[in-house]
């Protein structure tokens, strides 16, 4: 098993736009239509029934032998320059447990159905889980579809051109479709590694907000407008991101982080005044009123930058979403698992969102976390080893057949 | 003539690469090569003869009946999203003093050549005045030949893709080459509209300086790892930029200027901790021990930030020219053209760089001035009225005649 998995895992990273170790693919790149059709040729090898949806989201399904269905999986889709277990774990290692249950000649009374979701990472349409967010009901579909990339093209053009034309409206899971709903993922924090724990049992998965700011001064030539005559959109930038952080350090509260991942200078040439600026900015907490305070500190110091500087600056928030607590029965199978298997386990928060957290609004949803070195995620050197991934797969494995049985 | 110019100056607006009014025109892009190849035409037209060097200098000779030569001309290169006045009213512009000579009839003992450099903007290639620096042997050829543009690729093969492929040092010209060299540019700052004065003589060119800022942090997922352990390199980029106005503003002199153009941000995903930062910064005063201070201030403050932040944080010195003082003779050559054509005209001070500042240590050199409506300038507003650029049409015939003659 351990080998399989290894070399698929190693696989699903050669479809990447960057150069390994870094994996970059971009949802409905070239590179993630590859993986895509790669993966399922998997799921059909496994004996799984393959079907998709008009966003995308793939549903590779063990049937049962009676009525209802549980679920596992996670996403493929990674940001630019990042690595190959974020996601990827729990598509392939959520195949590799159907795999292993089929191995060992389980029979499932419930069907189990490993769903891949469209773009959890917001990089190309700005919000995240995408795909989970209209399985649930949670995304206006019209509202979907007329998201735009950097180039400005819309999902719905996109998602077309990838193969995906039919309505959004058709995406959103009937009540009721999954009677459980488990994830498998690396914790993308330390504090497994530390605790020298293989499982972690996520009991609530943080709320994130992301914000896009739009900033507008005034250009000119960098030699002939003098210093007090400016109103330079980037300066205004640097203020509000180094607003950002001290919003989020000034909650005093550990939990809460907040980062600009994202600024983009306008004209953007060493001899221009910049003239406009775009920032993506994210926070997060599992508190969701201290993490609506922060917006409202970072709305604030856009509102200060705007009145010393003389600019237009405009903060939409484009999700806001409130943190999901996970379903005991289904965190109790999780546990069961680990003790049949006498793998040492913790319960914990996830600091970082997933589909899940969409997927718990629609079904009782867990997840189940392994160490990653040092905690990295979203880098080249993102890592997790075979061992701790199998251990994953165990314990994702028994509780599916719990679960489905 | 006014009319002739007014269509050609619009039609060489048209080869760009962004919608207009915004003019993009990037050395050897597809847009700038259209443009050069139509210029070369209408050179040809105007009865002059066409010559390249190895980096794409276009020199356009009116041959003279005796010896030596006069030279006058500017840039076509543009910036992303600016005008469509800066560089070209001085080669469109030159142009037209030509064929206005001709048209009287003027026999020119000296030849007067018409010179359109390469690459006075150094958004490509991030040196300005490439082709300036080259022809006055300010340039080595092989550092020039190796700096990249942002996709890696080296000015050699850049050049050499768009037919120049020659050896660049053979581009620098004999010392004499020129007994007087002229260009005529928009003013690119407010006082001649606020002094209404349809003319500005150029008497020294402020000494510009860039430099590029690299910082490396340590990236990480926005949402696990907490706020007391980043290494984030966009807020150390946003401390040091704004550092850089601080430094400016400081000397309490109104000719220091400074401005971060360029902030590239890595990876550039909403949920990813920047790792990487690469910026540009461009500081210019009339004072070049004073703009060196501002030097000195901005690398202090990116060893704080670094030291503050953890962060790895590299300070490089682009190129830091020495002011370029004009010609008394060009000058006085000016003065008496305004003077026939009953002009108003000033001495100035031009705080933008040009290839004058270069020409200035192979020939000696002057610039005349136009206005431009509020002093805009590198911005899709740039504006000049057809009037105003008649007028240093005429004022640089004048001085062309009386220097050539």
């Amino acid at each position: 098993m351990k080998q399989a998995l290894a070399i698929e895992l190693e696989k699903l990273a050669s479809f990447s736009d960057s150069e390994a170790p870094a994996v970059t693919r971009v949802v409905f790149s070239d590179a993630d239509l590859r993986a895509r059709a790669w993966l399922k040729g998997l799921f059909r090898e496994a004996g799984l029934e393959v079907r998709e949806d008009a966003v995308g989201n793939t549903f590779a399904r063990w049937v049962g032998s009676g009525e209802g269905v549980v679920g596992t999986g996670s996403h493929i889709d990674a940001i630019p320059n990042s690595g190959r277990f974020d996601g990827t774990v729990g598509v392939l290692g959520g195949l590799e447990a159907i795999r292993s249950l089929r191995r060992a000649a389980f029979q499932p009374r419930r069907s189990i159905e490993l769903l891949m979701f469209t773009s959890e990472e917001p990089t190309r349409f700005g919000i995240g889980c995408l795909g989970s967010r209209l399985l649930s009901g949670s995304l206006d579909p019209s509202r979907a579809d007329a998201l735009q990339d950097s180039d400005g093209a819309t999902l719905a053009s996109v998602r077309a051109a990838a193969g995906f034309s039919g309505p959004l409206n058709s995406v959103q899971l009937a009540a009721g479709y999954y009677s459980a709903f488990l994830e498998l993922h690396i914790e993308q924090g330390p504090l497994l590694e530390k605790a020298s724990n293989p499982i972690g049992i996520v009991e609530n998965i943080a709320a994130p907000a992301s914000l896009r700011i739009s900033i507008a001064g005034q250009g000119g030539h960098a030699g002939a407008v003098l210093m007090p005559q400016r109103h330079d959109a980037f300066l205004g930038a640097c203020e509000i991101a180094l607003g950002v952080e001290r919003a989020a350090v000034g909650t005093g509260a550990i939990d809460t982080v907040a980062t600009t991942g994202v600024c983009r200078v306008f004209p953007g040439a060493v001899n221009s005044i910049p003239s406009a600026v775009t920032m993506e900015i994210d926070v997060r907490d599992i508190e969701p009123d201290r993490r609506d305070k922060v917006l409202r500190a970072i709305e604030e110091c856009c509102a200060l930058a705007a009145a010393r500087r003389g600019l237009a600056v405009e903060a939409t928030v484009l999700n806001a979403d409130p943190p999901a607590a996970c379903d005991p029965r289904v965190m109790g199978a999780l546990e069961h698992a680990c003790v049949s298997l006498d793998l040492g386990y913790q319960r914990m928060i996830s600091r970082a969102y997933h589909d899940s957290l969409f997927m718990a609004r629609i079904a009782p949803s867990a997840m189940v976390f392994i160490p990653c070195k040092g905690g990295v995620s979203h880098r080249p050197d993102e890592f997790s080893s075979i061992e701790d991934i199998a251990n994953g797969v165990e314990v994702l494995a028994g509780a599916l057949a719990e679960l489905a049985g």
